[in-house]
């Protein structure tokens, strides 16, 4: 998408250790027409799919997720990473490995919103070595219902997790992938 | 706002210690429609004000923050709760008691995207004791920027915070205020 490469070329930094600073637009500061954007983009893609859920992670996938579910006219649901007073009753958990805080969670849904009737469009901000779409994939397959792809907002695809997964056969759509990042010059290459 | 209202009798839970389980539509599943509804309720509560800035905290009010900001036509900034990798540079800080988690945490908001220039409503999607608002309040003055007003999903009137805040001349906008709660009958009175 290249309102988004334009946008990461602009306001994006990079620091070492494959750091992509983009909180001025995407997970601290949220330009939200741009992520309106990105949900018009990613419905014309899952075009003629009938989702019934979008998926995401909180807390920087809440933000894409709830413009693209405006999209699809569907709920949202956020995996939540710790359990908190408020989740009673059953709930899917899945363990994931985070590295952007170099530590290991547990995210967990709600049995009572993800059913086996459901079409699941896994959404999330971010996808490098996919540990956070393979814990929300787990849960999708552990509710028994339909996977029909995942749409990220940026991936590195240095890092191998989109590819790793399209290989498995699952539908990654991707509105930016960046092939190269260069932490001396600031030079980013995207996938054509 | 009577939609609210409805879907609140409709489908939110009651639980001994003052919690109202509403994870079906605002803070687990999320309905994008509704909170779309509410964001052009609350458009319309501050129209001729010229926002510049939605601030929130994560992880539950980035989705009414998006879907608020959407209908402002201007960022959402979210406070984050603790500081990871990605934020670097002079931050703003407050501490805030959380009623449903138990604890203290800090708050932190990037200097660089709040400035004595912006015209700042912030949003919740729940309102108990304003611990969370008090917080945020605090980081827009740090900032020196201008507070137009908080708006809020529920707020919980019972626990008093919201009139707390309006007694101090802070605009305190909730889409529905629950007076009364009873977890024995379930009943739920709300503010006319």
């Amino acid at each position: 998408m290249q309102l988004l490469e334009e946008r990461i070329i602009k306001d994006g930094k990079v620091f070492s250790g494959n750091v992509l600073k983009v909180d001025s637009f995407l997970n601290h500061q949220i330009d939200v027409e741009l992520l309106d954007k990105m949900g018009e983009e990613i419905k014309n893609l899952f075009n003629g799919v009938n989702i019934t859920k979008v998926l995401t992670i909180e807390a920087s996938g809440i933000g894409v997720g709830c413009m693209v579910a405006n999209h699809f006219k569907c709920p949202l649901l956020f995996a939540k990473k710790s359990k908190t007073l408020n989740i009673k009753g059953d709930v899917y958990t899945s363990k994931v490995e985070s590295f952007t805080h170099q530590c290991t969670y547990d995210i967990i849904v709600s049995k009572d919103f993800l059913k086996e009737n459901d079409t699941v469009l896994i959404v999330d901000d971010f996808l490098a070595k996919g540990n956070a779409l393979i814990g929300l994939i787990d849960i999708v397959n552990q509710a028994g219902a339909k996977l029909a792809g995942c749409a990220i907002a940026i991936e590195k695809g240095y890092q191998g997790g989109g590819d790793k997964l399209r290989a498995q056969g699952v539908r990654v759509e991707s509105m930016a992938i960046i092939d190269e990042m260069d932490d001396t010059t600031g030079n980013i290459v995207f996938r054509k």
